[in-house]
C-alpha cells in the first residue's frame, strides 16, 4: 500500500521495551532501579491532587468536559489572561503539533536552536517543513536574527530554559528580539521549565501575560509535566492572542485531555506550596551536582531547570558511561544523539542523587 | 497572521459551556440531571479498574510506558494478533486521525456512509480531502462498491455498528465486499460498538484477527470508551497488517496515553464479567425502548449498540423535543444536524430510562 510521501522522511519512533525491563535483565530488582532520565518531579505530585483524582475515580466512564471550563478558569486566574488566550493540549507537545500543522507546510522553514527539544523537528517532518538551526549551543539571539533575515522562517522556536541543556534566555534580550520580528512569523516561547527559571533568577522569567499584551505573533507554552509533577497525565497549554488560539483550536481533537487529567491539573494549580517546595528542594540538591562536577573537574551547564547537563572530558564517552550506569540500575540520558559528549541527569531526591554520585565516582 | 489555507474550511469546534451548566441555568440540581447523550456506559467501569487505578495514583508524576507493553500484551491475547498488528490511540479518534494523515491528502477522496461518525469528515478536512457519501441511510455495500469504482477513493470508512443510527453491516456481506477492493485502497472497519453487536447477533460480529489474516488493506478500530466504560480515559486501538501499523506509528506522538489510562484499559480487558453484565443489561433495557416506541407509534432503528435512534413523526420536531427535554434536565442527542428528524438516546440504567419515558410521554 502506498502512503503519503512525507512519511518516508519520518523515522518510526522505536518504543522498545520499557527501560526498567531492560535493567531487570541485568538482574536488578525494580526497587533498586533509579530513573533520572525524563525530568519528572522526584517528589511526585501534590497530595491534594492525589486525593482529588481518587475522589472522582468513579467518573472514568464519563467523557471529559470538552470546554475544559474549570482548568481554563484556573489558568486564566493564574496567568491573568482571558479564556480566549488559552489552548490546552495533551502535553505542550500537542500544542507544538497544532502550531506546526496550522502555520507550516512543505514549503516552510522552521528556525530553532542548534540543540533543543527534539519534538520540534519531529513535528516539522510531519508536514515536510525544512528545519534551520543556529550554530551556538546556547540560544544566541543575534544568530537567530541573522537566520530570520536570510531564511525567512514561518516559525521560530525559542526554548527557555532550553532542553536538554538547561540554560535560559535573558527575558529582556528576548523581548528586544521579539520586537524585531514581523507579524507574520510565529514565535514559540517554550517555557516547559519556566517555573524553575523564574524561581532561580528573575531576569530569566518570561510572563505569558506580557507576551500576549505586547506581541501579536508570539505563543507561550507551559506544562504540568515538570514542576507540577504530572508527567503521566499529559496536560500542557499554549497562551497567545485570541486570533492565533482560534486557528489552533481548529486542529484540536475533541476530548484531548482525560477526565482525570483535567481534575489533576486544575487541583495542581491550587497547591502552590507543593510546587514551591519541589523547586526549592530541586535547587538545594542541584548544588550537590555543582560541587560534584567541580570536584571531578567536569563541566556542568548552569541549569535553570530540574536537570543538569554534564559535559564529559575527552577521556570519557557519554554512551559508555550511560550504558554502564544502566547496568547498575541508574537510568540517565546520553546526549550523544545531539552531537554532545554529555549526559543529562534529572535532579532527583537526596537519596537518588547520592546514589548517582556514588556510581558515577566509580567511573570518572 | 496568515495560516495554512486548509484551516479556512475547518469550522472551529465550539466547546461552549458544559451542558450540565446550561441545565443548571434552568434551576435544576446536578443530581437531577440525566445525560443520555454520549453513549457512555451507564454502569460506569469495572470496580477492578477503579481499584487498580487508585492503587497507582502516586505514579501520576511518571511518564507513561511509551511502549505500552502491558496493554499491548493484553490486546494481543484478546484478539490473537501480534504486537506489530496493534496501534493504540487517544480514543479510536486518534487512530482515525493517523489513518487520514498517513493515506489522504488534498487530492484524495474519502468514501463514507451518508450518515455516520462525524469525526471522519472533520479529520478529512484537516488534510483537505474530498468526502464522498453513499445515498442510503444504512450502509448499502452495492452503493459503496459503485462509488468505489467511479470515484476511486483512497480511504473507505465502514462504521459497524453505525453511529449515530445503531444498525450494523452483515459480516459475511462485508467480507465479500472487501474482497472486491484493490490493495491500495485502505478500508477502515470502525467497530467502536462491536462488543454490543457481537453479543446481539453473531452474523454481525467482525473479528479483527480474520480481517488481518485475509486482507492487506483493512484496519479494524476498537475502543475502551463504550462497553469497557472508560469514555473519560481516552483509549482506543487499531488492528491491521504490520506494514500499515508501521506507517501509522510514524504519526503517533510519544506518550499519547496517560499513565492512569494505560492501567485502566489493561485491567478493563481482564474483567469480562463486568463487560458481559453491562451488555446484557443494555439489551434488557433496550426492550423497554422498543416497547415504548411501539406504544407511541414512532420508528426505532434496530440497534446493535448501547443507544437507540428514534425517528420522529412529522408532527414532532427533534430539535424542539431535545430542547424541551434539556429544560427538564434530560440531555439526549438531536440528530437534525445529520439531516434527520430523529433523536439518539443512550440506553441508560433502569431508573434513567424510566425518567426518559416519563418525560417523553409528556411530549408525544
Amino acid at each position: 500500500m502506498k502512503f503519503n510521501k512525507k512519511l518516508e522522511n519520518i523515522k518510526t519512533y522505536e518504543a522498545g521495551k520499557p527501560i526498567e525491563l531492560v535493567v531487570r535483565e541485568f538482574g536488578i530488582e525494580p526497587k533498586d532501579i533509579i530513573k533520572l532520565a525524563s525530568n519528572e518531579n522526584p517528589y511526585g505530585c501534590s497530595p491534594k491532587v492525589q486525593d482529588s483524582v481518587s475522589s472522582i475515580i468513579t467518573k472514568m466512564a464519563l467523557y471529559p468536559d470538552d470546554s475544559m471550563m474549570k482548568l481554563k478558569d484556573a489558568l486564566q486566574n493564574r496567568f491573568e489572561v482571558d479564556g480566549e488566550n488559552i489552548i490546552i493540549g495533551s502535553g505542550s507537545d500537542q500544542v507544538i503539533e497544532f502550531i506546526i500543522h496550522a502555520k507550516a507546510s512543505a514549503n516552510s522553514k522552521i528556525l530553532m536552536n542548534s540543540i533543543t527539544f527534539a519534538m520540534y523537528e519531529i513535528y516539522a517532518k510531519h508536514v515536510g517543513a525544512e528545519v534551520i538551526r543556529t550554530a551556538s549551543q546556547e540560544h544566541d539571539l543575534d544568530e537567530f536574527y541573522e537566520a530570520y533575515k536570510t531564511q525567512n522562517p514561518d516559525i521560530i522556536f525559542l526554548c527557555t530554559p532550553n532542553n536538554p541543556t538547561g540554560d535560559a534566555i535573558n527575558a529582556k534580550a528576548m523581548y528586544e528580539f521579539l520586537q524585531k520580528i514581523d507579524n507574520d512569523t510565529l514565535v514559540v516561547v517554550d517555557g516547559a521549565y519556566m517555573e524553575y527559571a523564574g524561581f532561580k533568577e528573575t531576569s530569566k522569567k518570561v510572563s505569558p501575560k506580557d507576551l500576549v499584551e505586547k506581541f501579536s505573533n508570539v505563543i507561550y507554552l507551559g506544562t504540568f509535566s515538570k514542576a507540577y509533577g504530572l508527567g503521566g497525565m499529559r496536560v500542557g497549554y499554549g497562551i497567545s492572542t485570541a486570533p492565533i488560539i482560534k486557528e489552533l483550536y481548529k486542529l484540536r481533537p475533541p476530548f484531548n485531555i482525560t477526565t482525570l487529567s483535567l481534575e489533576a491539573a486544575t487541583v495542581a494549580l491550587e497547591d502552590e506550596v507543593f510546587v514551591s517546595r519541589s523547586i526549592t528542594l530541586n535547587f538545594e540538591e542541584m548544588k550537590r551536582y555543582e560541587a560534584f562536577a567541580k570536584d571531578k573537574k567536569i563541566d556542568i551547564i548552569n541549569s535553570y531547570t530540574n536537570f543538569v547537563t554534564l559535559s564529559l572530558n575527552k577521556e570519557h564517552n557519554s554512551t559508555q558511561i550511560s550504558n554502564t550506569l544502566l547496568q547498575k540500575g541508574m537510568i540517565i540520558r546520553d546526549l550523544s544523539s545531539y552531537g554532545m559528549n554529555a549526559i543529562r541527569v534529572t535532579v532527583g531526591t537526596d537519596k537518588q542523587n547520592s546514589r548517582f554520585f556514588e556510581l558515577m565516582s566509580e567511573l570518572i
